[in-house]
């Protein structure tokens, strides 16, 4: 078990923004480049990092509807932590991206699935907000609860909350 | 000293918000009763997260009573990270965890204390703030310094900064 | 290797606020105080905390202008994560720890430094966001990339992520 502990990371993503979304992706995509076996945990507003983009919510029950309503980020539409701006900020960081070569947040997902990042999704976050697998992008691997998260964590040396 | 470190999870509470908060103790819990040793590590917002409810502070300096003014937030009280809405957000997030029978914050504080999660608040950081024990909350086990918090740390396997 | 673990820290500065920065640096002091060895981190937002003050920048690309335009906060300008009030609440945590006698930001980077806390700048977050070696502040000591991050990573104890 050893030496399984030094070839893993994992890291949790509890936030849904387009920085912290894209911070969490550079450290998982260079940790499995590094041959390190990565997994990421995607719970609360970090869900929204692996959501499809969808239309307005028209059926449900009522507080689903709302919260949808409300909460309509997804891997396409995440806001920044600061200087949002309106997406203006984004757009900024998404020049300057391209400019340094850097890949953007969609290519950073692509990439970590080719480097074999496994993504995984909160199940019980997903009920609290309302999602189903329908809901999240192709690139989830499986849906699992915190105890997976933390029977993996236990067995990985570097274990990141962002 | 090796065979502890695969049971204990350490969890540094540093942010005051509700739905980080609610993560804290999600996690907190969940590690607990998958038979691990978890202690919690409150300091600077994070610290609202296990402070009680009470009024405008009438007395002591000034500069303390400022500050207890603008951060009247409690274990009764706290604003989300995101979708705020002045309380509604806190409100739908509330009641979907009632339907999705998760346990709010101050169930899931009480379930943690029953299944042994410690909770350690950061006396530096109360003394910074203005707080004294008398404003925490009953579950507090015990008011230590960061060097205690790392003293745990370094004997755990998963450290958690949220 | 084995006794290396148990002496290394690592701490990862993604947020530029305050009160973030300055649980970084609390946090790295005790633990350097404590006789562990201590690396930190800067990406993103982070890159702030390290950012030398200065003047409105005249040349360069315009997007890097425009970024660093609405991107003015260094180590001496860096908002709060609650309660900001355009810098009253910075204003008050500060009197709070010249009253508690903790040290303030600048005194708390100095301590590091004498501890011999490491200070690493993440290059890619530093192109991103158009910043070179000189605008950062002197305590630097060394400019590098997630994977050196992991390396060290791999071979600490405790690996926080703030």
């Amino acid at each position: 078990m050893a030496d399984n502990v030094d070839d893993k990371v994992t890291i949790v993503v509890c936030s849904g923004e387009y920085d912290k979304a894209l911070a969490a992706f550079l450290f998982a995509t260079i940790a499995a480049s590094m041959g390190k076996e990565v997994i990421m945990f995607f719970t609360f507003w970090g869900l929204n990092v692996v959501k499809k983009p969808k239309g307005f919510p028209r059926t449900g029950p009522i507080f689903k509807r709302i919260f949808n309503l409300i909460n309509r980020d997804n891997v396409n539409h995440l806001p920044l932590s600061r200087f949002n701006f309106m997406g203006l900020g984004r757009l900024i960081i998404n020049l300057r991206m391209r400019k340094s070569k850097v890949a953007n947040l969609q290519q950073l997902i692509e990439m970590a699935r080719e480097l074999g990042v496994k993504l995984l999704a909160c199940t019980m976050a997903m009920d609290l907000m309302g999602l189903t697998p329908e809901d999240m992008i192709e690139g989830v691997d499986e849906y699992a609860g915190a105890s997976t998260y933390f029977d993996i964590a236990f067995d990985s040396r570097v274990n990141l909350f962002i």
